[in-house]
Order: structure tokens, then C-alpha cells, then sequence
């Protein structure tokens, strides 16, 4: 197991329905040294992309993207998301279906801070099924960008958001992927990962 | 000026009803280096206090969170909110109300993460009329801790939050203090700071 496998398996909680909680340490109390950790995992999986900006989406992606933008030395930029949200000129948008809160989201970026012929790594703390993931490289390449990549802290393997990303040839790299989840036995197991790694 | 007051001077914008837009480097897009410059700066004026965790709240403080959380190797905690967060017994909860959005917001931390005997620092990007703040401090007493101080990058003068945080006898440390603004003329005056400053 690699440092967030590990991390993971000793502090996750597996609630009711399988749903993961890691809210002790990634998205609601955010441990640092362990974000840190992660972004610089990040930027050795990523070695050798360019990398002129990092994207994410609000809220609790926003650690791991600050620290790899330090890591890099490049801006990050988050996007917002409102359901209510309009569409306007000034603003790249585009859809994410929220299946823990039951709605459509919109995404947006304000246009000064995506451009064109800019390489954009794009960092979040969960996949799932890919929606808000989706919704990061619409807004890039809506501008004319490139991705250089998506890197996750924790992929739901069993859903379908990781096999379409790479299906779609995007470069993605999950830190940890879970393969099943057990609530009465606390276990979780996770998906074998490449050597490299 | 010192560097934030200069930064803000070069490439804040004066809006419609004089708001203050600075989007383009800290609350949307974000300015690691100077996030970063940012936290160096609350680290020094808070020297000697005693620091167990960092408090923001979601979604532009945590970028500063998280650095600041780095420069002390502290857990960080981001307070959420919603307008239709249930009141339940696992969560310490206080209210703020919205000019931005025009609603009471409930801001809640889980009740593990902040805890009776810790020293917090509170910090965000801006302080206007000290709803957000005092919604923190709220949280904080609730659970039995001490707030450290406040650290704030940019507070609006012309309100009364700082004031207000002041009289209650909070250690306030704001890193810009916009005294006026103009959207015709695109003229921003700061408060004067003391020289220790």
C-alpha cells in the first residue's frame, strides 16, 4: 500500500450505503503534511508534462491544488459552481450531475483565467463517476487549452468515471483506487497500481 | 504599501457600488506566491501566540488555510455552509448572514474537529461586517477552545467587522485595510498601519 492507501485503510470510515468518509484528514479537517504528500506524489507522476496552471473545483479540492500550484510555481484557479448559477459572456461553463445532492450543477470559470494554448493539470480530491471531472476539461478546452493531465487523491473504482476518462485517452493518475467497500466490516481494499508507482 | 496593499492597488478593480474585485488573484484564480507571502505574514504578526489549528471557512480562505496550516504543521479545518444545513448533535453550528447573497447561511464544523483546550487561528480573505468571523469565533467557544486571533487579507474599513472584532477584545491582524474606493476614478486608499507593520 502506498502513504494514502495506507492512510486510508487505518482512518477511513465506510458508512451506511458505502459511502467513504475521510473527512478526519482530506475534505472537512484537511491534514497537510498528508495534502503535501499528495501533491508532491502528484508532481512525480506528472513529471516531464508542462504545466502552466493548476485547475480544481471548489471546495475541497482546493488544498492539494494550492500545494501543487506552490510545488510548481504556477497559478491555480478554482472553478465555482452554483445551480443557479447564469450564463453569461464573461464565464466558461458547463454541467455537472451532483448525485449526492440530486441535481444538475453549474460549473464555471470566469474568462481571464483559462486561455488558450495554456497546459492545465487538473487535480480534485475524489472521482466517481467523472461528472465534475468532465465538467474541469469542458472549461479547458472550451478555452482552447490543453490538459496535461488529471490527478485524483481517491477513485471510486467502482464506478465509471476513471474507465471513461482513460477510455477518452486523458492521462489520469488516482492515488488510491478503492475496489470495494465493506460498512459491517470496515474493510477496504484497494485496486492494484502500476510498479512504477 | 506593503506588498498586498501594492498588489491590490495595481490589479484590484473598483466595481459597480464600489466592490472590490480581486478574483484575479485571490479568490478565483489564485496567487500562490502571494498566498503564500500572505501566510509568511499572519505567521509573523501572531508570533508567540500559540497556534494547535488553522480555521477558514469554504471556499477562498482555504488557499491561505492551507499555507498557514504548512508554516505552523497544524491541522486545518474549513467550516462549511448552507443554507439548509440541519441543526443535529454532531455539529457545532452558528449563523451568518449573507449581504453577498442576501440569506442567513448556517456554518457548521463537525464536532471532532475543533476541540475543548485547542489554541485557533482563524483566518479568510476578506472581513467585512464580521459575519463570517463571528459565526468562527462562535464555533471555536462552542467547542471550548481559545481563538488564537484572526488573520485577515483584506478587510473593508468602511464596515463595521473590524471594529466590531476589535471592541470584543480579539487579536485582529488584517494585511490590507481598504479605507476607500472609487469606481469612477479607480482609486483605492488603505488605512494606515502601525510601524511595527
Amino acid at each position: 500500500m502506498n502513504f494514502l492507501e495506507a492512510k486510508i485503510a487505518a482512518e477511513g470510515y465506510v458508512g451506511q450505503g458505502n459511502i467513504l468518509k475521510v473527512d478526519h484528514f482530506l475534505n472537512h479537517q484537511i491534514d497537510v503534511k498528508l495534502i503535501f504528500q499528495i501533491a508532491e506524489e502528484f508532481k512525480r507522476r506528472f513529471d516531464g508534462r508542462r504545466v502552466d496552471k493548476v485547475l480544481t473545483i471548489e471546495a475541497s479540492g482546493i488544498a492539494i491544488a494550492t500545494l501543487l500550484g506552490h510545488l510548481y510555481g504556477v497559478p491555480v484557479v478554482f472553478a465555482k459552481k452554483g445551480a443557479t448559477a447564469n450564463c453569461t459572456d464573461d464565464k466558461y461553463m458547463a454541467e455537472a450531475y451532483s448525485f449526492t445532492h440530486k441535481r444538475m450543477n453549474r460549473v464555471f470559470v470566469s474568462k481571464p483565467y483559462l486561455n488558450a494554448g495554456e497546459h492545465v493539470l487538473i487535480v480534485d480530491d475524489f472521482l466517481a463517476d467523472g461528472q465534475a471531472a468532465s465538467a474541469l476539461i469542458s472549461l479547458v478546452e472550451q478555452a482552447g487549452g490543453t490538459v496535461s493531465g488529471i490527478g485524483i487523491a481517491i477513485e471510486k473504482g467502482q464506478q465509471q468515471g476513471g474507465q471513461l476518462l482513460r477510455q477518452r485517452g486523458y492521462h489520469l493518475e488516482s492515488l488510491a483506487i478503492v475496489r470495494s467497500m465493506d460498512h459491517a466490516t470496515q474493510t477496504i481494499t484497494f485496486a492494484p497500481q502500476s510498479a512504477s508507482h
